[in-house]
């Protein structure tokens, strides 16, 4: 099995929000690659590594970063792959609101499919959904992920009840 | 072909945004069907058209809603399927923050791919960009829409320059 | 007596929060359940558990939820029922506007009635209200209570003039 | 029948927002009465009115204000009747957040239920669900109501899938 | 010389907040009482006190209140004297925003003069600066009380420069 | 009777909603002068109208301004009378969002009274409000303007009721 | 006289805007180019073009843009010129509150130089301001300008007096 | 080498902000001058160190202020220098915002180039660009500066890549 999600940040510092998009991707079965990418103060990597990223097999693009971020829309603008946008609430955001719409507010022609702050976990069931649209084995993965969910539920449920 | 996108609104008069949605895909050669669900008058129909989506061949959701926007995200939590969210600025929203927050801000466990407010262009690009992971003549086509895109600014460039 | 008020909320979390709701119920002498319905995760049991409501004797909901808070007003679809909508301030909430603008701004037709933020207490007291516009003895009690919260103040109001 | 629902707004401009709740009761089946009661120009009347209000059968009171809008908190501070507060983005107001947050936010102790900023209609169906909890004739006209909204919807679905 | 200044807030745990007034009017020579009232939950205690406090001498009411913050509106609307509203950053209260909002957005004919969240210090400052306005010597205090002000920032200066 | 109001503000654009202070003022029968001071275009100007203020018989000063709005902090800071701040929703402004904060939000040791957004009027009630407190005369027509608010609310309540 | 400033904006809607920073330029004697960059849909020539502008001779970029405005900072992070960032209010906006914090809340390392919504004349004069350091002529130009702008208050003034 | 950058601030308490200015110059090789003026509380103080800075051979001043911070925008309005900006987040702001919009939010006419929140390293940089339009050394170390910065991020990629 080949990489096809590229998880991407834009500092070192976002590592404790962005590893639950690894953990949950190696939870439902896809393999993935993790760096850090700063589109302000590497922008010919950032480049590079955004247009190189579809020839090396990547289909999905994971971004996350805080305050003014150009990340994951600027990693859209240079690929044709489906990027996902993680808003980072880092030290420098003003409550999440900047990077939010930073990240969210894209013009037409380029879009960034943003999760919720901090939303790391979301932005790897997502780009396991989007897989899945071509691979059976992850629907199946996706399913049981669901299940699991529920059941956890009903337990909290019973639990609750049972008070 | 088979109908691989969905696209559904809340309310009629959210087609004069989500249109942009249906006109792209029709633009990237990308079958679609379009109707209305509404989350909270038709919960049942939501329900039942959420849950037999995949397996009518469907791939990708596109939803569109305003106000306190529960459309994209029920669906999400109704079908494994990616479901793209657009936060309609509708008669009934504030600004479209309720739009936006009520649809980006989903808990863990169940992603919406949030696009810009009334973004519906964007929704349908991004349905594109999905599909195309299994399919290189999207993939061509994706690449073509961004290559118009550039060459409208160069244009624009070109007349600004010459001025 | 029956059980007239059903307290739920999307996640075991939000309890910290919920239980206000409880508490005031049983200080006003109104029967109470409780427990744990996920819109996201258990959209069936959310199905199903509002659509029975009223046949069990439930006259009011209260639902608690954070972030893009779609129980409320998911409830509030599928039931006759009033519904109170109490927004949370989870960990994966922006201060809260997620929380409030999801439960709020719901569209005519179906009304949620939202007290503050985290007001779980307000819930509880509005949902004695509500049932003594046909019931007396609650009638008496809520003006035993507007009595002691006013003595509260009052005595409040003694000790810092006596300073 | 006697009149068990009261309408009341800060200002007579408040009126065309404000018409929507006394329609959808007539609409439904509910008396009502409509006045206009200002907290900060005529605040004995709005003391006297809301202390005599249970006294007249009134059951529940609906009060839309705008800007600071201290009407709704300020009647059920006077009275153990269930409050209604519709947050009216009047042309004093700043995009109608100073109404929804100075009629939501009220203290522990004072719940005043809050609708939607201009959602008189759905503080209307709201008083009717509160005064169906001991009146089976409102339950019907309810469930009709939703029956109604939810055949729009299908229609619209129709028309729209027929296109 | 008797009473002036009258420092009222809506519940005790805002007097670590409203000291602050209490401090600079002593500091500035000026008399004043302070107590506890409530507008939502001593609403008649609100309505006798405002009535009667220009008969007994009263010149200016400070008034602080958090969350839906009713109580300077309304006791603006009880009397002729000028009101000053605190907001005040309570436990309930979205960041201050309820606060300032519900004090600050006044309908036209009843103003409250508004000062900073959690500034009661500035309220007292005002309060002096009004009946300065027929009292030489509080005038002079003002003055000296600026002289301080510029003093100490001059000292920090020179800190700052010698460093 | 000497001039004791002063009404400044920012730009000749303010006039239209700052003439609404001076037009209560005359109402309420208090002399006023009325002029263009701007924090950021005429400085010394304001520094010197500022600082001469008081020596000629100024008593509440009511200034004005929009966007990041200086002038009503800075004038406070030049004098130790009362400065009434009036946020002005001008065409540079976000919703009024700057105009507000910036004068609002003014640190310990310099207050602005401030009014509603646009609410000049409400400033032109407040200085008489200061003056009143040493002018019996201005008391009596305080208390005739807000009989004449209550009796427009009086009869808007009877045609209401009427209808 | 050689170009030393050079105009950009993402979109060739954004002139209107943008306009006033050439025109202001032009008034205070700077040579300026204008053009459209869009760092979405043409990052190859947003980075030849930041990449190339120093050793053109530029000494100060002005970029403006609306949503998620990403050309300033990205220009920013290919250059060592100072960059100045107008947010744009444009279609696609939330109010200018996407545009506003996407420029200014650059990370530590990669400032931008951020102007007020809309405010493309501000712009050109801190270009111009900034090449005045090292520029007696552009010192004077300034003076005189502030002079201009002192001297219409003035007579704006003079006539509201008059009045 | 004479000092032509200034760093003031409207508070001692602003120091722990306003010192990461001062380093970076320092690192830059950028000699500075550091002091408190207050806007508020020394107004003459501000104008004369304003007014008198340009003769000095000061050439930026960079200017930092928390709440209704006027600091930056009067200094503007007093000199023809270029004037930088830094809203602090003190602790009279609420989150902030009130010092973004009352420094960003200037009129036309009077710049301020305004950085992001707490971001004083940031109008360190953008100082040493204004200066580095004249001077070739200080270019120089602004591009070292640039690749260094790269060097940290290359550096955290590769520990990164590496797990």
């Amino acid at each position: 099995m080949s990489t096809k999600v590229a998880i991407i940040m834009g500092s070192k510092s976002d590592l404790n929000v962005m590893q639950d998009a690894a953990d949950v991707l190696a939870e439902l079965g896809v393999e993935y690659e993790i760096t850090v990418v700063s589109a302000h103060r590497t922008p010919d990597r950032m480049f590079s590594y955004a247009r190189a990223a579809a020839d090396r097999g990547i289909k999905v693009i994971i971004a996350g970063a805080g305050g003014a971020a150009h990340l994951p829309g600027m990693v859209a603008s240079l690929t044709h792959l489906p990027v996902i946008g993680v808003p980072v609430k880092s030290s420098n955001s003003i409550d999440g609101w900047d990077s939010i719409l930073s990240i969210l507010q894209m013009p037409n022609g380029i879009p960034v499919a943003t999760v919720a702050l901090n939303a790391a976990k979301n932005a790897g069931i997502l780009a396991a959904q989007i897989l899945s649209t071509a691979d059976d084995y992850l629907v199946k993965n996706l399913i049981d992920f669901k299940e699991t969910l529920k059941k956890k539920v009903e337990e909290s449920a019973r639990e609750m009840e049972g008070e």
